[in-house]
Protein backbone atom coordinates (compact mmCIF):
# COMPACT_ATOMS: atom_id res chain seq x y z
CA UNK A 1 0.00 0.00 0.00
CA UNK A 2 1.20 3.61 -0.60
CA UNK A 3 1.57 5.83 1.88
CA UNK A 4 0.64 8.72 -0.92
CA UNK A 5 -1.93 7.72 -2.03
CA UNK A 6 -4.43 6.20 0.03
CA UNK A 7 -6.54 8.25 2.92
CA UNK A 8 -4.98 7.57 6.36
CA UNK A 9 -8.45 5.87 8.21
CA UNK A 10 -9.37 5.28 11.73
CA UNK A 11 -7.49 2.66 14.25
CA UNK A 12 -9.01 -0.88 12.56
CA UNK A 13 -6.48 -2.90 13.50
CA UNK A 14 -6.42 -5.75 16.77
CA UNK A 15 -5.65 -4.23 20.20
CA UNK A 16 -1.89 -4.45 20.03
CA UNK A 17 0.83 -4.03 17.73
CA UNK A 18 3.02 -7.44 16.56
CA UNK A 19 6.19 -7.35 18.53
CA UNK A 20 8.85 -7.90 15.92
CA UNK A 21 12.65 -8.60 16.91
CA UNK A 22 12.97 -4.82 16.34
CA UNK A 23 10.71 -3.59 18.96
CA UNK A 24 11.55 -6.32 21.25
CA UNK A 25 13.85 -4.82 23.80
CA UNK A 26 16.95 -6.23 25.26
CA UNK A 27 16.24 -5.30 28.94
CA UNK A 28 13.33 -3.39 30.97
CA UNK A 29 11.15 -5.79 29.52
CA UNK A 30 8.43 -5.56 32.32
CA UNK A 31 8.29 -2.21 30.92
CA UNK A 32 7.57 -2.64 27.17
CA UNK A 33 3.73 -2.42 25.98
CA UNK A 34 2.53 -2.91 22.22
CA UNK A 35 -1.43 -2.08 23.45
CA UNK A 36 -2.91 0.08 20.85
CA UNK A 37 -4.38 2.43 23.06
CA UNK A 38 -1.28 3.00 24.99
CA UNK A 39 0.63 3.94 21.69
CA UNK A 40 -2.13 6.06 20.48
CA UNK A 41 -2.58 7.93 23.72
CA UNK A 42 1.15 8.70 24.67
CA UNK A 43 1.39 9.82 20.51
CA UNK A 44 -1.60 11.76 21.10
CA UNK A 45 -0.59 13.97 23.74
CA UNK A 46 2.76 14.93 22.44
CA UNK A 47 3.09 17.02 18.95
CA UNK A 48 7.26 16.87 19.10
CA UNK A 49 9.24 13.91 18.33
CA UNK A 50 12.44 12.76 17.52
CA UNK A 51 13.43 12.18 14.90
CA UNK A 52 16.13 9.29 13.91
CA UNK A 53 17.47 8.50 10.36
CA UNK A 54 21.07 7.18 8.69
CA UNK A 55 22.89 9.92 6.95
CA UNK A 56 26.30 8.81 5.62
CA UNK A 57 26.36 5.87 7.35
CA UNK A 58 25.76 7.61 10.45
CA UNK A 59 23.06 8.22 12.54
CA UNK A 60 21.31 11.78 12.78
CA UNK A 61 18.49 12.66 15.66
CA UNK A 62 16.21 15.71 14.88
CA UNK A 63 13.23 17.38 17.02
CA UNK A 64 10.45 17.37 15.12
CA UNK A 65 6.70 17.88 14.81
CA UNK A 66 4.54 15.44 14.23
CA UNK A 67 0.39 14.53 14.14
CA UNK A 68 -1.12 11.30 14.51
CA UNK A 69 -4.35 10.71 12.13
CA UNK A 70 -5.16 7.14 12.52
CA UNK A 71 -3.07 4.25 12.36
CA UNK A 72 -0.60 6.73 10.31
CA UNK A 73 1.97 10.00 11.55
CA UNK A 74 2.54 12.75 9.75
CA UNK A 75 6.00 14.81 10.21
CA UNK A 76 6.53 18.36 9.07
CA UNK A 77 9.73 19.55 7.43
CA UNK A 78 10.89 21.96 4.93
CA UNK A 79 11.67 21.22 1.45
CA UNK A 80 14.89 22.34 2.35
CA UNK A 81 15.63 19.53 4.70
CA UNK A 82 18.69 17.75 3.99
CA UNK A 83 17.51 14.78 5.50
CA UNK A 84 14.41 14.71 3.00
CA UNK A 85 16.15 13.91 -0.27
CA UNK A 86 16.59 10.46 0.47
CA UNK A 87 12.56 9.86 1.22
CA UNK A 88 11.71 10.99 -2.09
CA UNK A 89 13.87 7.81 -3.99
CA UNK A 90 12.19 4.86 -2.22
CA UNK A 91 11.35 6.48 1.51
CA UNK A 92 14.03 6.67 4.49
CA UNK A 93 14.18 4.10 7.00
CA UNK A 94 13.40 6.00 10.27
CA UNK A 95 12.81 5.40 14.31
CA UNK A 96 10.33 7.86 16.18
CA UNK A 97 10.39 8.25 19.40
CA UNK A 98 8.37 10.65 21.79
CA UNK A 99 9.32 10.52 25.22
CA UNK A 100 6.67 11.52 28.24
CA UNK A 101 8.68 12.41 31.45
CA UNK A 102 6.51 11.75 34.32
CA UNK A 103 8.29 11.62 37.31
CA UNK A 104 11.90 12.05 39.21
CA UNK A 105 12.23 8.97 41.55
CA UNK A 106 14.24 9.33 44.32
CA UNK A 107 15.32 5.97 46.01
CA UNK A 108 17.85 5.39 49.35
CA UNK A 109 20.31 3.85 46.96
CA UNK A 110 22.12 6.26 44.05
CA UNK A 111 21.19 2.96 41.96
CA UNK A 112 17.83 2.91 42.13
CA UNK A 113 17.25 6.38 41.36
CA UNK A 114 15.31 6.61 38.41
CA UNK A 115 12.51 8.26 36.05
CA UNK A 116 8.90 8.13 35.57
CA UNK A 117 8.48 7.98 32.09
CA UNK A 118 6.16 6.57 28.83
CA UNK A 119 7.57 6.73 25.35
CA UNK A 120 6.81 5.05 22.18
CA UNK A 121 9.23 4.23 19.53
CA UNK A 122 8.07 3.82 15.90
CA UNK A 123 9.93 1.67 13.85
CA UNK A 124 9.71 2.15 9.84
CA UNK A 125 9.60 3.60 5.95
CA UNK A 126 8.78 8.21 6.12
CA UNK A 127 7.39 8.56 2.69
CA UNK A 128 6.65 12.23 1.33
CA UNK A 129 2.71 13.14 0.98
CA UNK A 130 2.56 14.43 -2.20
CA UNK A 131 -1.13 14.05 -3.31
CA UNK A 132 -2.44 17.76 -2.30
CA UNK A 133 -5.59 16.58 -0.12
CA UNK A 134 -3.33 14.16 1.81
CA UNK A 135 -1.03 16.92 2.27
CA UNK A 136 -3.19 19.53 3.39
CA UNK A 137 -4.86 16.93 5.90
CA UNK A 138 -1.69 16.32 7.41
CA UNK A 139 -0.68 20.27 7.47
CA UNK A 140 -3.91 20.72 9.39
CA UNK A 141 -3.46 18.18 11.65
CA UNK A 142 0.47 18.83 12.80
CA UNK A 143 -1.02 22.23 13.64
CA UNK A 144 -3.71 20.97 15.42
CA UNK A 145 -1.54 18.27 16.97
CA UNK A 146 -0.20 21.43 18.25
CA UNK A 147 -3.18 23.44 19.33
CA UNK A 148 -6.31 21.06 18.91
CA UNK A 149 -8.90 23.48 17.33
CA UNK A 150 -6.32 25.87 16.00
CA UNK A 151 -6.62 24.95 11.85
CA UNK A 152 -10.07 26.05 11.95
CA UNK A 153 -8.89 29.64 13.60
CA UNK A 154 -5.90 30.86 11.15
CA UNK A 155 -5.47 31.30 7.36
CA UNK A 156 -5.03 28.26 5.54
CA UNK A 157 -2.27 27.29 3.92
CA UNK A 158 -1.93 28.98 0.37
CA UNK A 159 -0.62 26.15 -1.97
CA UNK A 160 2.30 28.09 -2.55
CA UNK A 161 3.21 27.40 0.95
CA UNK A 162 1.62 23.65 0.81
CA UNK A 163 4.43 23.33 -1.52
CA UNK A 164 7.35 24.76 0.40
CA UNK A 165 6.39 21.98 2.79
CA UNK A 166 7.45 18.97 3.07
CA UNK A 167 5.41 16.19 5.09
CA UNK A 168 6.58 12.81 5.19
CA UNK A 169 3.94 9.67 6.26
CA UNK A 170 4.83 6.66 8.78
CA UNK A 171 2.78 4.18 8.91
CA UNK A 172 2.17 2.71 12.62
CA UNK A 173 3.05 -0.89 12.15
CA UNK A 174 6.20 -1.41 13.91
CA UNK A 175 5.43 -0.01 17.37
CA UNK A 176 6.66 -0.70 21.04
CA UNK A 177 5.32 1.56 24.18
CA UNK A 178 7.56 1.84 27.46
CA UNK A 179 6.54 3.01 31.09
CA UNK A 180 8.08 3.14 34.56
CA UNK A 181 5.64 4.04 36.78
CA UNK A 182 5.24 4.52 40.70
CA UNK A 183 7.21 4.77 43.59
CA UNK A 184 11.21 3.79 44.08
CA UNK A 185 11.98 0.49 44.36
CA UNK A 186 14.74 0.48 46.82
CA UNK A 187 16.47 -3.17 48.04
CA UNK A 188 14.69 -4.03 51.99
CA UNK A 189 17.77 -3.40 53.54
CA UNK A 190 18.17 0.22 52.25
CA UNK A 191 14.38 1.41 53.51
CA UNK A 192 15.35 2.16 57.26
CA UNK A 193 18.75 4.83 55.61
CA UNK A 194 17.30 8.42 56.55
CA UNK A 195 17.12 9.65 52.70
CA UNK A 196 13.82 10.93 51.55
CA UNK A 197 12.34 8.56 49.09
CA UNK A 198 9.29 9.36 46.73
CA UNK A 199 8.42 11.19 43.68
CA UNK A 200 8.98 14.98 42.27
CA UNK A 201 5.98 14.88 39.76
CA UNK A 202 7.00 16.54 36.45
CA UNK A 203 4.68 17.70 33.16
CA UNK A 204 4.62 20.22 31.09
CA UNK A 205 2.91 23.96 31.72
CA UNK A 206 1.12 25.80 29.53
CA UNK A 207 0.75 29.90 29.30
CA UNK A 208 -0.77 32.36 30.46
CA UNK A 209 -0.77 33.37 26.61
CA UNK A 210 1.07 36.13 25.56
CA UNK A 211 -0.24 38.18 22.60
CA UNK A 212 2.00 39.61 20.02
CA UNK A 213 2.99 42.72 20.81
CA UNK A 214 1.17 44.75 18.03
CA UNK A 215 -2.38 42.98 18.44
CA UNK A 216 -3.17 45.25 20.90
CA UNK A 217 -5.25 43.18 23.89
CA UNK A 218 -7.63 40.63 21.51
CA UNK A 219 -9.64 38.24 23.32
CA UNK A 220 -7.81 35.09 23.88
CA UNK A 221 -9.51 32.31 22.22
CA UNK A 222 -10.97 29.29 24.15
CA UNK A 223 -8.79 26.68 23.46
CA UNK A 224 -5.71 28.93 24.64
CA UNK A 225 -7.40 29.59 27.65
CA UNK A 226 -8.16 25.97 28.78
CA UNK A 227 -4.19 25.40 28.13
CA UNK A 228 -3.65 27.62 31.01
CA UNK A 229 -3.42 25.49 33.52
CA UNK A 230 -2.69 27.14 37.02
CA UNK B 1 42.50 10.83 24.11
CA UNK B 2 41.20 7.89 25.32
CA UNK B 3 37.86 8.90 27.03
CA UNK B 4 38.12 6.18 29.52
CA UNK B 5 41.39 6.86 31.15
CA UNK B 6 41.55 10.91 31.42
CA UNK B 7 39.11 13.06 33.66
CA UNK B 8 36.72 14.94 32.45
CA UNK B 9 38.39 18.86 32.85
CA UNK B 10 36.00 22.25 33.12
CA UNK B 11 35.85 23.89 29.91
CA UNK B 12 38.69 25.17 28.61
CA UNK B 13 38.57 25.04 24.67
CA UNK B 14 37.59 28.55 22.77
CA UNK B 15 33.98 30.72 22.44
CA UNK B 16 32.71 28.26 19.92
CA UNK B 17 32.67 25.15 18.82
CA UNK B 18 33.72 24.73 14.83
CA UNK B 19 31.31 24.40 12.51
CA UNK B 20 31.94 21.01 10.39
CA UNK B 21 29.91 19.34 7.83
CA UNK B 22 27.90 17.57 9.95
CA UNK B 23 27.02 20.34 12.49
CA UNK B 24 26.05 22.97 9.49
CA UNK B 25 22.28 22.67 8.81
CA UNK B 26 20.72 22.48 5.26
CA UNK B 27 17.70 24.54 6.63
CA UNK B 28 17.29 27.69 9.61
CA UNK B 29 20.76 28.50 9.38
CA UNK B 30 19.77 31.97 11.38
CA UNK B 31 19.11 29.53 14.08
CA UNK B 32 21.98 27.63 14.86
CA UNK B 33 24.83 28.24 17.31
CA UNK B 34 28.40 27.05 18.26
CA UNK B 35 28.15 29.11 21.14
CA UNK B 36 29.96 27.13 24.03
CA UNK B 37 27.97 29.12 27.00
CA UNK B 38 24.66 28.53 25.22
CA UNK B 39 25.43 24.77 24.12
CA UNK B 40 26.39 24.18 27.86
CA UNK B 41 23.28 25.84 29.30
CA UNK B 42 20.76 24.09 27.40
CA UNK B 43 22.59 20.61 28.03
CA UNK B 44 22.83 21.76 31.96
CA UNK B 45 18.93 22.53 31.86
CA UNK B 46 18.01 18.85 31.13
CA UNK B 47 18.58 15.41 31.65
CA UNK B 48 16.80 13.31 29.20
CA UNK B 49 18.24 12.97 26.21
CA UNK B 50 17.47 11.52 22.62
CA UNK B 51 20.17 9.03 21.71
CA UNK B 52 20.66 7.67 18.11
CA UNK B 53 22.74 5.41 16.65
CA UNK B 54 22.79 2.73 14.07
CA UNK B 55 22.23 -0.75 14.33
CA UNK B 56 22.15 -3.63 11.67
CA UNK B 57 21.98 -0.63 9.30
CA UNK B 58 18.77 0.80 10.45
CA UNK B 59 18.30 4.18 12.78
CA UNK B 60 17.60 3.76 16.59
CA UNK B 61 16.19 6.39 18.71
CA UNK B 62 16.13 5.67 22.78
CA UNK B 63 15.63 8.05 25.52
CA UNK B 64 18.40 8.06 27.73
CA UNK B 65 19.79 9.94 31.09
CA UNK B 66 22.96 11.73 30.62
CA UNK B 67 25.07 14.09 32.37
CA UNK B 68 27.50 16.85 31.46
CA UNK B 69 31.17 17.13 33.35
CA UNK B 70 32.80 19.72 31.98
CA UNK B 71 33.48 18.90 27.54
CA UNK B 72 31.97 15.64 28.11
CA UNK B 73 28.85 13.63 28.52
CA UNK B 74 28.25 10.73 30.21
CA UNK B 75 24.92 8.39 29.44
CA UNK B 76 23.82 6.28 31.63
CA UNK B 77 22.65 2.21 30.03
CA UNK B 78 22.45 -1.06 31.82
CA UNK B 79 25.30 -3.89 30.99
CA UNK B 80 21.88 -5.42 29.64
CA UNK B 81 20.90 -2.86 26.79
CA UNK B 82 21.85 -4.18 23.71
CA UNK B 83 23.07 -1.15 21.99
CA UNK B 84 25.97 -1.13 24.65
CA UNK B 85 27.91 -4.04 23.04
CA UNK B 86 29.18 -2.32 19.96
CA UNK B 87 30.44 0.53 21.75
CA UNK B 88 33.02 -1.79 23.73
CA UNK B 89 34.34 -2.46 20.44
CA UNK B 90 36.24 0.65 19.85
CA UNK B 91 33.00 3.01 20.39
CA UNK B 92 29.71 3.21 19.26
CA UNK B 93 28.72 6.68 16.48
CA UNK B 94 26.10 8.24 17.61
CA UNK B 95 23.79 11.27 17.66
CA UNK B 96 22.52 13.28 20.87
CA UNK B 97 19.76 15.90 20.58
CA UNK B 98 18.42 17.70 23.61
CA UNK B 99 15.70 19.80 23.34
CA UNK B 100 13.78 22.49 25.15
CA UNK B 101 10.16 23.39 24.47
CA UNK B 102 9.84 26.88 25.43
CA UNK B 103 6.38 28.23 23.68
CA UNK B 104 4.04 27.99 20.81
CA UNK B 105 3.53 30.47 18.67
CA UNK B 106 0.39 30.91 16.96
CA UNK B 107 0.77 32.92 13.80
CA UNK B 108 -2.10 34.70 11.65
CA UNK B 109 -1.44 31.83 9.28
CA UNK B 110 -1.35 27.90 9.74
CA UNK B 111 2.09 28.09 7.88
CA UNK B 112 3.69 30.25 10.03
CA UNK B 113 2.81 28.63 13.41
CA UNK B 114 5.81 27.23 14.90
CA UNK B 115 7.01 26.32 18.12
CA UNK B 116 10.08 27.78 20.58
CA UNK B 117 12.51 25.61 21.50
CA UNK B 118 16.29 25.13 22.44
CA UNK B 119 18.10 21.94 21.25
CA UNK B 120 21.44 20.83 21.29
CA UNK B 121 23.01 18.04 18.76
CA UNK B 122 25.98 16.36 19.56
CA UNK B 123 27.92 14.08 16.89
CA UNK B 124 30.43 11.40 17.80
CA UNK B 125 31.81 8.32 19.13
CA UNK B 126 30.43 7.07 22.35
CA UNK B 127 33.20 4.75 25.01
CA UNK B 128 32.15 2.98 27.75
CA UNK B 129 33.85 4.35 30.92
CA UNK B 130 36.14 1.53 32.64
CA UNK B 131 38.18 3.25 35.52
CA UNK B 132 36.33 3.16 38.20
CA UNK B 133 36.67 6.71 39.36
CA UNK B 134 35.57 8.19 36.64
CA UNK B 135 32.61 5.43 36.17
CA UNK B 136 31.71 6.33 39.61
CA UNK B 137 31.96 10.31 39.11
CA UNK B 138 29.80 9.75 35.90
CA UNK B 139 27.66 7.88 37.77
CA UNK B 140 26.79 10.79 40.86
CA UNK B 141 27.08 13.44 38.39
CA UNK B 142 23.91 11.85 36.36
CA UNK B 143 22.07 11.53 39.53
CA UNK B 144 22.90 15.06 40.32
CA UNK B 145 21.89 15.96 36.79
CA UNK B 146 18.51 14.78 37.63
CA UNK B 147 18.17 16.13 41.37
CA UNK B 148 21.09 18.86 41.63
CA UNK B 149 22.71 17.53 45.44
CA UNK B 150 20.88 14.34 45.95
CA UNK B 151 24.56 11.95 45.29
CA UNK B 152 25.45 13.90 48.36
CA UNK B 153 22.18 11.94 50.06
CA UNK B 154 21.94 8.67 49.50
CA UNK B 155 23.45 5.51 49.89
CA UNK B 156 26.50 5.33 47.42
CA UNK B 157 26.93 2.88 44.73
CA UNK B 158 27.80 -0.38 45.72
CA UNK B 159 30.92 -1.96 43.79
CA UNK B 160 28.69 -4.74 42.19
CA UNK B 161 26.07 -1.74 41.27
CA UNK B 162 28.39 0.36 39.30
CA UNK B 163 29.65 -3.12 37.94
CA UNK B 164 26.02 -3.74 36.38
CA UNK B 165 25.41 0.06 35.30
CA UNK B 166 27.31 0.71 31.90
CA UNK B 167 28.11 4.56 31.77
CA UNK B 168 29.36 5.57 27.83
CA UNK B 169 31.09 8.43 27.19
CA UNK B 170 30.75 11.05 24.74
CA UNK B 171 33.11 13.95 23.89
CA UNK B 172 31.63 17.60 23.64
CA UNK B 173 33.50 18.26 20.24
CA UNK B 174 31.08 18.49 17.03
CA UNK B 175 28.27 20.33 18.65
CA UNK B 176 25.47 22.46 17.54
CA UNK B 177 22.49 24.29 19.28
CA UNK B 178 19.37 25.61 17.76
CA UNK B 179 17.42 28.20 19.02
CA UNK B 180 13.86 29.88 17.96
CA UNK B 181 12.79 32.54 19.86
CA UNK B 182 10.02 35.52 19.88
CA UNK B 183 6.42 35.85 18.60
CA UNK B 184 4.87 34.52 14.80
CA UNK B 185 6.78 35.85 12.06
CA UNK B 186 3.23 36.53 9.96
CA UNK B 187 3.57 38.15 6.49
CA UNK B 188 2.58 41.45 6.47
CA UNK B 189 -0.79 41.04 4.54
CA UNK B 190 -2.01 39.00 7.21
CA UNK B 191 -1.74 41.15 10.07
CA UNK B 192 -4.86 41.80 9.89
CA UNK B 193 -6.63 39.04 10.28
CA UNK B 194 -9.15 38.39 13.22
CA UNK B 195 -6.72 35.38 14.70
CA UNK B 196 -5.21 35.72 18.02
CA UNK B 197 -1.40 35.68 17.56
CA UNK B 198 1.08 35.18 20.07
CA UNK B 199 2.79 32.46 22.43
CA UNK B 200 2.04 30.51 24.49
CA UNK B 201 4.65 29.61 27.52
CA UNK B 202 5.49 26.27 28.13
CA UNK B 203 7.67 24.74 31.08
CA UNK B 204 8.24 21.85 32.52
CA UNK B 205 6.69 22.02 35.88
CA UNK B 206 7.96 20.34 38.92
CA UNK B 207 6.06 18.88 42.44
CA UNK B 208 5.02 18.76 44.82
CA UNK B 209 7.17 15.89 45.98
CA UNK B 210 4.93 12.58 47.05
CA UNK B 211 6.70 10.39 49.60
CA UNK B 212 6.86 6.56 49.03
CA UNK B 213 3.79 5.72 51.06
CA UNK B 214 6.02 3.54 53.83
CA UNK B 215 7.72 6.53 54.45
CA UNK B 216 5.42 7.96 56.83
CA UNK B 217 5.51 11.76 56.69
CA UNK B 218 9.94 12.78 56.39
CA UNK B 219 10.89 16.09 55.93
CA UNK B 220 11.23 16.81 52.44
CA UNK B 221 15.07 17.96 51.59
CA UNK B 222 16.04 21.30 50.55
CA UNK B 223 16.72 20.61 47.24
CA UNK B 224 12.98 19.17 46.43
CA UNK B 225 11.26 22.31 47.76
CA UNK B 226 13.08 24.18 45.58
CA UNK B 227 11.49 22.35 42.91
CA UNK B 228 8.23 22.57 43.91
CA UNK B 229 7.35 25.57 41.19
CA UNK B 230 3.73 27.19 41.90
Amino acid sequence: MSTTESAPGPATGPAAYPATPRTTPTRARERVSYDRELVHAILDEGYLCHLGFVREGEPVVLPTLYARLGERLYLHGSTGAGYLRPARDGGLPVCLTVTHVDGLVLAASAFHHSVNYRSVVVRGTARPVTAEDEKRRAFDAVVDQVIPGRSADCRPAAARELAATAILALDLAEVSAKVRRGGPKDDPEDLGLPHWRGVLPVRLAYGPPRAAEEAGDPQVPGYLTGYARP
